[in-house]
């Protein structure tokens, strides 16, 4: 069976850089016209293995090449999941995240998005999330404010928390966060997921430990989440890097304030 | 802070029942008022006590408002959450959730629906379930199959399964299905999610054993899901009943076949 709803073209903010537009506009569409030319079972149906080490399915390795293609038109090098770096002959990168929540988006389920940054010299200017099914677009300039604010939550009870979904060797800390939260989520979609954190939708966000997140996962957030008032943080204190090597992994912390990363850090650790 | 996402008119099918689509239609228009009218904090602050024994939001209170007028106007009895049984002289009744996943509507996590069925002698003719913040419908005739279906699975092992969020004292029951299902998601909106199993997204819901589910949470479900394919259940075998007692609950499972829904059912009760 095929996904039978329309994939909504983005609402595009006015500003944004030109080729992280373009890319955003390309992804939408492919995802769109992929949705009606294959069935679910298609979708997710692994065609090749990605730079970073894992399985790519067909949904990722199609948006993946309309966004390639959109970079290559608009002058700027991509560094991508399936793809790694693509060197264009720019001065600036763009991060991305194809299809972020790509099980999502292969099986029908509308939580999946594009997610990118512009960087230049190793830091990001700014960034771009769309979500496919909605259209809906969170966009932030490094150092800015947005018109949109966490929730400003400091504690952690009483705390609306999503969650990466339990995996292996972390489900006991993924159990204490779960219970300490008030109120907890699994969308299966990291970039969705921080852009509701900074909206002020949902308090916090976390990886409880299993290393799961690679740089494009969190790229787009470690610029929307701060210029909201929220922070970015690595599980374990380590730096974020736009360096070319894949095989980099991260547990992403963002939350509304320091204090409430502080404290959801603290008892994931245990 | 407002969520200032608008809320789109519900893309109607043609045949629904004149009483159930003026609810569905009036709930989306009273719910993005509401979100326009009040902040996220003003939307979940408790106004009232349900005739369920549950606290009642202001969300809730103001969509059910709308519906309760849009029932009256069409002539329909109406049975919902906050209300009760509301008798306005018909042999037909709406047994309706106005907001599905409360908590989502008043914090902006856009993950919220309406849900109803047409009731006449106990028994329920067709259902119709509205996802608010895309407008997307779902509606099923009793008995009738739909354009969409569920994935048909078997097996739990290699399942999409959309968990209710763990609740305390059924924390064993579901790491256990968490640990057996391929994928797990927790969207905290019943009817969404059963909607989601019906069309095929996922493979099933269950309610592990926390006995939440009032009529009105699975009433849309009961029809949707068999008309396309699935089956949705008690955990416990009790049978659902439309009377108007809103103290009776039930842990709904809703799967794609018969198998799964068992299989799942195993699990749990382990």
């Amino acid at each position: 069976m095929r996904i039978t709803w329309p994939v909504p073209e983005p609402l595009m903010p006015a500003d944004v850089h030109p080729a992280l537009a373009a890319t955003a506009r390309a992804a939408s569409v492919a995802y769109g016209e992929a949705r009606l030319a294959f069935t679910r079972l298609e979708l997710r149906e692994e065609v090749a293995d990605g730079a970073d080490g894992t399985p790519t399915m067909r949904v990722d390795a199609i948006v993946e090449g309309a966004i390639a293609d959109a970079a290559k038109r608009n002058g700027a090098n991509l560094l991508s999941e399936e793809a790694g770096f693509i060197d264009n002959g720019s001065a600036e990168t763009l991060v991305i995240d194809p299809v972020d929540g790509s099980a999502n988006a292969a099986f029908g389920v509308p939580l999946s998005c594009f997610a990118g940054v512009v960087v230049r010299d190793g830091v990001p200017s700014e960034a771009l999330t769309v979500w496919f099914d909605t259209g809906r677009a969170w966009w932030a300039r490094a150092g800015e404010p947005t018109p949109y604010r966490t929730t400003g939550r400091t504690a952690l009870d009483g705390a609306s928390v999503c969650l990466m979904r339990p995996k292996r060797g972390t489900e006991e800390a993924w159990q204490r966060v779960a219970n300490r939260a008030d109120r907890i989520r699994v969308l299966c979609t990291t970039c969705l997921e921080t852009a509701l954190v900074a909206e002020g939708s949902v308090d916090a966000f976390i990886d409880v430990g299993s290393d799961t997140h690679r740089i494009m996962d969190l790229a787009a957030a470690l610029v929307t989440v701060p210029a909201a008032g929220g922070v970015l943080l690595d599980l374990r204190g380590r730096p974020f890097t736009f360096d070319h090597d894949l095989s980099r992994r991260w547990s992403g912390v963002a939350a509304a304030t320091p204090q409430l990363a502080e404290a959801l850090i603290e008892v994931a650790l245990g």
